[in-house]
């Protein structure tokens, strides 16, 4: 299980939660801090919760798209990049229930999904964990890092995210935003 | 963890072993026995090797293909299909780097793998548990079953997918045949 990350949510961690807003679904315990660890690091005492993901092989980003994606994207921990969000979400089993070209159809075809995420590159970095096929209460955990003169252009992307027909299968969401010093 | 189901080699197991075959790469150690165990179920003492897998979504067929699956497929478990194999296989580097439509492009419009399967439906079950995103050794546990007769037609199945430009990219490969009273 070497490819697991974790998201432990509890009063230790680099992260300062600013703010949790619960917008689809079950809410998860208010937590202070946020800690994320890579594979095989050991998580502190006294987390509340822990979220983990896999970061996997791209299940839609065709070549031509994934080209643009590398030609402007930058890596995580990026020293400007101070503001950082937390987004789990999971999808309804009525996504789940759609084959492979349906989902492509809605994600990028109806919904634009990663033209949208394109067009914040590279300011809004970005990282997709799979949580669905390793048990866990959420799908997906969305990961952003961005600085602070960038902050609203995440609040851009987020919106126009939640405004697409995909959106339409979150059936549980949870939004933190989060600081670093 | 409750998606994870587990094939168990060892002594023990309702599949007896009749031939373990590497293909490619590192093998297996020889047992006697395959047991299968659903998720949350124990596995026996004794057991020499332990290989996990999920049933996950589908990464490749689309709505029409899946509707020519569903029409014609049957499920595991059919008393007279009392004949079996279990194929892990491993891909390489070369084919994870691939983006989600260069391997769709491989597997079905070169390699007619969705295609070639469908032939040999509903003689052939089949059933594909992913394992690559558990940090297993395989990538996937691809398992059929079928009654004695259609014996012959899954080794021309079996052929067929092992001569496409997909196979090229399998690094590891075991053939287990296996047969239950």
């Amino acid at each position: 299980m070497d490819r697991v990350f974790g998201f432990a949510g509890g009063e230790e961690g680099i992260w300062k939660v600013g703010s949790m807003r619960l917008v689809r679904g079950e809410p998860l315990a208010g937590v202070g801090r946020l800690g994320v660890f890579g594979p095989g690091e050991a998580y502190p005492a006294g987390t509340r919760w822990l979220l983990r993901g896999i970061v996997s092989n791209e299940r839609y980003v065709g070549r031509a798209e994934r080209e643009e994606l590398r030609a402007v994207q930058e890596g995580l921990g990026r020293p400007q990049a101070t503001r950082g969000a937390l987004i789990p979400i999971r999808k309804s089993p009525a996504w789940w229930d759609l084959a492979q070209d349906e989902r492509r159809a809605i994600l990028e075809e109806q919904s634009r999904h990663i033209r949208t995420g394109l067009r914040y590159l590279p300011a809004i970095a970005r990282r997709l964990f799979h949580s669905r096929d390793i048990g866990e209460p959420f799908d997906f955990l969305t990961w952003f890092e961005f600085a602070p003169a960038d902050a609203a252009a995440f609040e851009d992307l987020a919106g126009a995210l939640r405004g697409t027909e995909e959106w339409k299968y979150v059936d549980r969401e949870v939004d933190f935003r989060l600081s670093r010093e």
